[in-house]
């Protein structure tokens, strides 16, 4: 029999995944569905149950279940309370959990699940202070202050993509206009290409995509690997936002490293480049020392094996 | 005798004030002087020294010394590292300090200090996650998460003064453009009341002030307060402007409350009321919380009390 492990569940706007964790962070067991956007705790339980029937057939003793969610969540209370791309048909997951497995569950926000993951187990593992920061068609964030995870109040805090860098800037779906995600994301890099590609009907991001509607991050990312200036113009306008939003970043937390992860950081170095450039131009104005900035090492895996942790260090309290 | 007791200090851009506070927030005695912009550290020393001498008088055992200094600080070595509007002939600050009185010594950024002041202190005492936000000439700020003070790694950390909020907005000193010191500062409530009266010569912000460049945030405030409306739209813009940086702070701190201090709050009702609003709508768009915002309630001594009780901190952890 293994070690007590934990299932930690990383809820996306498109997957819901879930692994079983050990301590040391290995991943016993995974487990996959795709995200109901009307159903999301439907879909946790789901993916639950499959890896406690696993778990059982392996005797592996599971001793609580971790959730990182996407929206904003009320941690003490295991709640989402707003979530504004994802329907929970029940916001209290963690009671949900709690009622059909009789163990002890957790909800965090997703990104905060996966800033945690990279402090155990990722590139800057132990950096007391470390800034994870997560680009896929939002832009999610988790930070670690002295060591701890920055929660807030009441658990909404940490949402860096709701950070506004130009208050005049275009509508984001949380209420607020010219927010970071606006500027940085995924839905950012989709929203620029349909409209450069209009100006440039030559650009091969079309010739990828078929048609304007259909051009996603990756068409953009096939592109300007091919050196499509209109591809590559579009990766740096928003390589450039997130330069500087990580200035903010600097300014705020000074963290000792900067952990990237989500889809868009796949884009590679016409993103990362712009971005990478703007931060230290920026830190270079101020006389701050330059800035870590790390690709998770995790892959995909920080946010599962995050909220298994967090699962488990809430047991080690309670005990 | 007293009980043991600590000196703190702190560091402006107009006067170095400091006083002998006990572990409950008591000040014995205190000492003032203008802050030489060339010998920031030598000032420091003066205070210092006046407070010893009625110390020894008095019989009252200074334990240690704790400094709040403007610019980018690095707490781990008691030095200033980067001051845009001040120069210390020393940045060893807490070095030159013990070589002179065998005393230890421990400098934080001054707004750090306010910060741990009202954590201990004042209106919104011991609230875990509290936003501390000075508005004088610039913006200042000091972030307490989880109990603890938020330093970042090197002790440069927490300058919400320097989060871009608009990356082509005005340049600031500390080298970026856009920073929220440019839009919610008493500087930048003085640069607009001096374009305002170009247009608008009969308000009497110039009866107040004599000339447009004699223009201070005094004027403003006092024109405000005859209901000088070129006054109050300036006073508007400003706090219109705090409020996208106290959404920011909500946003990524979630912080139970947000304090403000600094000599800007004097301006009132037609400063804070459009800060208030402007949070406020950003607040319910988000569909979040309202946020509890104070006006401190320790006057300009947040940063001495502070400073004192840093000092006393960190020799109990010594001992």
């Amino acid at each position: 029999m293994h070690d007590t492990a934990a299932i930690g569940v990383d809820v996306g706007g498109t997957a819901t995944k879930a692994g079983v964790i050990s301590r040391t962070g290995e991943i016993f067991l995974r487990a996959e569905r795709p995200t109901d956007p009307q159903a999301g705790t439907k879909g946790i339980i789901g993916v639950v149950e499959t890896l406690l029937e696993q778990s059982s057939a392996e005797s592996i003793s599971i001793a609580a279940i971790g959730v990182g969610a996407a929206g904003f969540v009320d941690a003490l209370k295991g709640s989402v309370t707003f979530s504004p791309n994802l329907v929970y048909d029940d916001p209290h997951i963690a009671e949900a959990l709690t009622a059909r497995t009789s163990l002890p569950a957790l909800v965090d926000n997703d990104a905060n699940a996966a800033a945690w993951g990279e402090y155990c187990f990722g590139s800057a593992k132990g950096a007391a202070n470390l800034a994870f920061i997560t680009l896929g068609t939002g832009v999610g964030s988790g930070f670690v202050v002295n060591g701890d995870l920055l929660r807030g109040a009441h658990g909404a805090g940490a949402e860096l993509g709701h950070m506004v860098i130009d208050p005049s800037g275009p509508h984001c779906p949380c209420g607020l206009k010219g927010c970071l995600e606006q500027f940085a994301s995924g839905g950012a890099i989709e929203r620029w290409a349909r409209e450069a590609v209009e100006k440039d009907p030559s650009s091969s991001i079309l010739a990828f995509a078929g048609s304007a509607s259909e051009i996603t991050g990756e068409h953009v990312t096939q592109a300007a690997r091919e050196y499509d200036e209109t591809a590559r113009a579009v990766l740096r306008r928003a390589g450039n936002a997130l330069g500087v939003g990580l200035s903010n970043v600097v300014n705020l937390f000074e963290p000792e490293a900067i952990v990237l992860g989500g889809s868009v950081v796949r884009a590679g170095e016409p993103f990362l480049g712009p971005a990478r450039d703007r931060l230290s131009t920026m830190l270079t104005a101020q006389r701050r020392r330059p800035a870590r900035l790390d690709v998770t090492s995790l892959g995909n895996d920080a946010g599962v094996m995050g909220a298994g942790m967090l699962a488990l260090a809430m047991v080690d309290k309670e005990n």
